[in-house]
């Protein structure tokens, strides 16, 4: 049964998933990389970072919890802000998303837009298709496409709410990191007493950010 | 040197410390048990509740972290809110706290309030005393109460606040329990970078909450 997970997602301790005022400098607004500390120095960081082969990096529970995001994926889905900091129409078809050439996904990838555009087919098997589409819609699309694999519900903290209150994710792996933001964008609004619909476990880490996974009951 | 603390501090994942709508029947408001349902179990709570002696309870991680409370504590200093449900004025001086003829504090313990009223001694040592001041002023008081012992800050939410803000507190263990509560009263509002003036430890438990120790650099 093909599941649908979310992975690596941080929010800090006041529950933002991302600051305010994202730029084309700052995917995360003033959040700068307060959200990510935990997770550059873990080899499957360095991993998708760098060149390839052993490149270092940490392998305690922080890496555990990282190098689940890719096993058994066969699709993604993102919110538009995940992809771009651009608004609106596109004035611009040149942007090809934060990740270079040959980004980390090497699946196709749904991202959830107002406003389509022709699909980009970058290096390594990604491909960005643009769609106009409510959260269980695009995840037929996504499931059809993923073969029988599992989907991954990328982010931002919007696409990840909308998907949690349309009940559509069965694991949910959030990083609690010990940061207030004070803005930004909230993960949990308007999802009140959600832990009933799940199992909760959690793990500490020596970095100080916590891994806690919510399975589906 | 004399620390000031606060401990068993329950948060929900959206960053509640207490719910909405406190009432004599429901002092954490909306938010019911919830918040707490983590502490119920432990060796430590059922001594406080229960006949003296073994009692029972549990001793792993969550006691460990719950039973450190009362150790090395002369006074505490609590809101209004966490002493009772009432509001202005003292229409009826009959009410002594939700904790029976015998508190669990067994120090003096400084309710802060706009409306002072006479001393109440209680058994087992507690003496609540009444104080219209700021948390420096406030903190003081405490500590010559508490001769050379350190002070608890005891909650609510922004009682705690109240002392972060003004970075009087040493030492804070915070449980984050994952639990969604959608409103209430924000323990982390006006504190975006706390953490830059702490180290943050941070220890799951089985039981699902994480306890997040703060120590003042």
């Amino acid at each position: 049964m093909s599941r649908v997970r979310v992975h690596n997602f941080s929010v800090s301790l006041d529950g933002f998933g991302t600051g305010e005022g994202q730029t084309l400098e700052a995917p995360f607004g003033h959040a700068g990389t307060r959200l990510h500390e935990w997770f550059f120095p873990t080899r499957t960081f360095k991993r998708l970072d760098g060149p390839a082969g052993d490149s270092g990096g940490s392998t305690g529970v922080d890496d555990a919890f990282a190098g689940q995001w890719a096993t058994g994926i066969g699709a993604e889905i993102m919110g538009r802000n995940k992809f771009g900091p651009q608004r609106g129409p596109w004035a611009d078809e040149a942007w090809k998303g934060w990740w270079g050439d040959n980004p980390p996904f090497h699946t196709p990838v749904y991202v959830l837009t107002h406003h389509p555009r022709a699909s980009i087919e970058m290096e390594g098997g990604t491909t960005f298709h643009f769609i106009d589409a409510a959260p269980a819609q695009a995840l037929e699309v996504a499931q059809e496409a993923a073969g029988g694999l599992d989907v991954r519900i990328g982010g931002g903290p919007s696409t990840v709410r909308q998907f949690l209150a349309a009940d559509l994710i069965d694991h949910l792996h959030v990083v609690v990191v010990p940061i207030i933001l004070g803005r930004g964008e909230r993960l949990w609004d308007g999802l009140n007493e959600l832990e009933q619909r799940f199992r909760v476990e959690s793990t500490g880490s020596p970095s100080g950010v916590t891994h806690l996974v919510f399975v589906r009951r």
